[in-house]
C-alpha cells in the first residue's frame, strides 16, 4: 500500500487541461504498487489510473516503460495503454513528480494461485516476450548479475542484525558461483522482470491485465520464467509445487518454444532470480525507514527458495520431461 | 490511509452472490477513511465503495449509521446510499468483519477550503440537520461531555511525554469549566459530528457528497457547527479566518434559523468541540502503535483552537452581528 504524494485540486485540474479527458470527477489514492503513488481517476471520459513516479523510479527510464506499455497494448497484449496528451506526449508532471495517466483495466489479482492460473501466466509471459521482441527501445537490467556483488556489499555495511550474519557467508558463496557460471548467450529480449501475482489481473478465467512494467528490461527470456517460478510455484510453507511449475512451463511453450540451452540453464537462472530478490529484500530489511508505510518483505523466504534450486540438477525437478 | 483487511477472491464472490450487482470486475483498496478498510469495487452493475468495519467501529451501531445514510439519501441529501442485498439487508460480513456496499459518489474533497466552500458547507450541514430530524433511530454521542473526564484520566495514566505534562493541568481546568456550564436544552437531532474537509466532496462549485457517518449521533445541532468552525475556519498557521466563519454560519442560517440560545452558547460549544478532538488526538498520540500505518494527528493544533475560543465572549468573534 502506498500513496506518497498528495495532489491538490489545482494540480489535478492543470494536469487534465493537457489531455482530452474532460474534467476530473473524482480521484482516490489506491493501495496498489509499492514504488509509486497511484490514484484511481474518474474523468468525464471514464476511469483511469494516475501514477506519480516517486524517487525509486529513474525518470530517464520512463520513456522505455511507457513506450513498452504502448507497444505491447498495440500488439494485442493485455497491457494498459498510457493516455496520450494533446501534445502527443504520454509523460507529464504533477506535484513536482513525473506522472502518467494510464488506461484502467478490470480484473483482480489472485492471492492463492491455482495450477490453472500458472498455465495462463506461462502463456501470457511468452506472449509478452513475443510481442515485445520488436520494441525499439532498450534498457539494461540494473538488478542482474553485475548488481549482486555491490548490493551484497552494501548489506555488509548496513547496521547489523542477527538475520544477515547467518545469511551473508552463504550469499557470498552463491554470488561467486553465479559469477562463474552465468550464461551469456541465451535467447533475449524485453522481459517484465517482476511478474508477481500482484501484477496480473484475471477475469472469468482469462488474463485481463498485466501491470507494473517498472522493472522491465532486456535480459534472457528464461530469466523471466525463473522469476515467475520463484514467485508463483512455492507454497506459503516453503514447499515447491511441481504441478504449478509444470503448468507454468508448459503454458509458456505452447506460445514460444524453449531452446535446449534455456532448459539446461533454468536451475541456475532460478538461483540467480532467488539471489536478486533475496538481496533487494535484505537491503530493504536492513534499511527500514522509521514510520514508513510499507513493511519490508521477509528476505528469508527467498533464501529458502535459493536452497531449493541449489539442489536441482535438471528441469525434471520443475515438472518437465 | 488505511486498508487493514485483505479480501480473497472467494470472499468477494461470496459477498456479491448476496446482491444483484453482477460479478466483481475489480476491487482496489483505497486510501480513504482511517477507521475502516475501504475498497473501490467495480461490478457489472457499476462502481461502489465496499467498506469493512474494523474494531474501532462498534458493530451494534451499524444499523444506525447505515439507516441514517439511507434516510438522508431518500430525503434528497447528498449521502451515498447503502446497497440493499437480495434479502433486504444492507449489512453483510466479509473476512470476519461487518461489511456494506455503498453507492460511489463522484466529487473531490478540498485541501484548501475557500470562504465559498465554507458557505456551501454551512448550507449542507443545515440540510443534514433538517432532513435527519425525522430519522427514527437514535444514538447517543459517546464522545461528548460525559466522556471527556474519563478520556482525560486515561491520558493521565498513559506513558509520559513532555507534551501532555504541559497540557494536562489546563485541560483539567477546562473540563471543570465545561462540566459546570454545558447547556442541556439546545435544539437537538442527528448530527454528523465529524464533518472535516476529508468528508465532503465538491464537484463544479456544488457539494456532491457527504461521507463517513461513523461518528453521527444525537446531540445539539450547534455543536456540529462548532466542530465545523474548528475544522474549517483556522488557517494552518493557527490564525482564525473570520470570513470563513461568517460564510459558514450565514450559509447555515439560510437553511435553518439559529435560536438566540444557540448563538449565546456557540463559543462554549466551540471550546467543547476543541476539547473533544484535543483529547482523542492526545489519547492516540500517547498510545501510538509501533508500525501502525496511520500517523497520529498533532494534539497541539486543537489546544491552540481551544485557547482562541476561551478568549471569545460573543458570536461577533465568529463574524455574526
Amino acid at each position: 500500500m502506498a500513496v506518497y504524494t498528495e495532489i491538490s485540486d489545482d494540480e489535478l485540474d492543470a494536469l487534465l487541461d493537457q489531455y482530452d479527458l474532460g474534467q476530473a470527477l473524482s480521484c482516490k489514492g489506491i493501495a496498489e504498487g509499492v514504488e509509486n503513488s497511484n490514484y484511481l481517476l474518474h474523468t468525464e471520459a471514464g476511469y483511469f489510473i494516475l501514477t506519480l513516479y516517486e524517487k525509486r523510479v529513474n525518470a530517464k527510464d520512463l520513456p522505455f516503460f511507457l513506450g513498452l506499455m504502448e507497444h505491447l497494448a498495440a500488439g494485442g497484449f493485455m497491457s494498459p495503454t498510457p493516455i496520450t496528451a494533446k501534445d502527443g506526449s504520454n509523460l507529464k508532471e504533477v506535484a513536482g513528480r513525473p506522472a502518467a495517466i494510464i488506461e484502467f483495466l478490470d480484473g483482480r489479482s489472485v492471492r492463492r494461485a491455482t495450477p490453472n492460473h500458472c498455465a495462463l501466466l506461462g502463456q501470457t509471459l511468452a506472449l509478452l516476450h513475443t510481442i515485445g521482441s520488436d520494441f525499439k527501445l532498450t534498457r539494461s537490467n540494473t538488478l542482474s548479475l553485475a548488481s549482486w556483488r555491490p548490493l551484497y556489499e552494501s548489506c555488509l555495511n548496513s547496521n547489523g542484525s542477527s538475520l544477515e550474519d547467518d545469511l551473508l557467508p552463504d550469499i557470498a558463496a552463491e554470488i561467486d558461483f553465479l559469477e562463474k557460471h552465468w550464461p551469456n548467450d541465451l535467447p533475449s529480449g524485453v522481459i517484465h522482470a517482476d511478474l508477481f501475482p500482484d501484477n496480473i489481473f484475471f477475469l472469468k478465467d482469462r488474463v485481463s491485465g498485466v501491470i507494473d512494467y517498472y522493472f522491465a528490461c532486456n535480459d534472457f527470456f528464461a530469466y523471466d520464467l525463473a522469476i515467475c517460478l520463484n514467485a508463483w510455484c512455492f507454497e506459503t510453507d516453503g514447499s515447491f509445487n511441481i504441478t504449478k511449475a509444470r503448468k507454468l512451463l508448459n503454458g509458456y511453450r505452447e506460445v514460444r518454444a524453449f531452446s535446449q540451452q534455456e532448459l539446461e540453464f533454468l536451475p541456475l537462472l532460478c538461483r540467480g532470480a532467488a539471489i536478486r530478490f533475496l538481496l533487494t529484500r535484505l537491503y530493504d530489511w536492513l534499511n527500514q525507514v522509521e514510520g514508513a508505510l510499507v513493511k519490508p518483505k521477509d528476505p528469508l523466504e527467498y533464501f529458502k527458495k535459493l536452497q531449493f534450486h541449489q539442489a536441482v540438477t535438471t528441469v525434471a525437478a520443475y515438472g518437465l520431461d
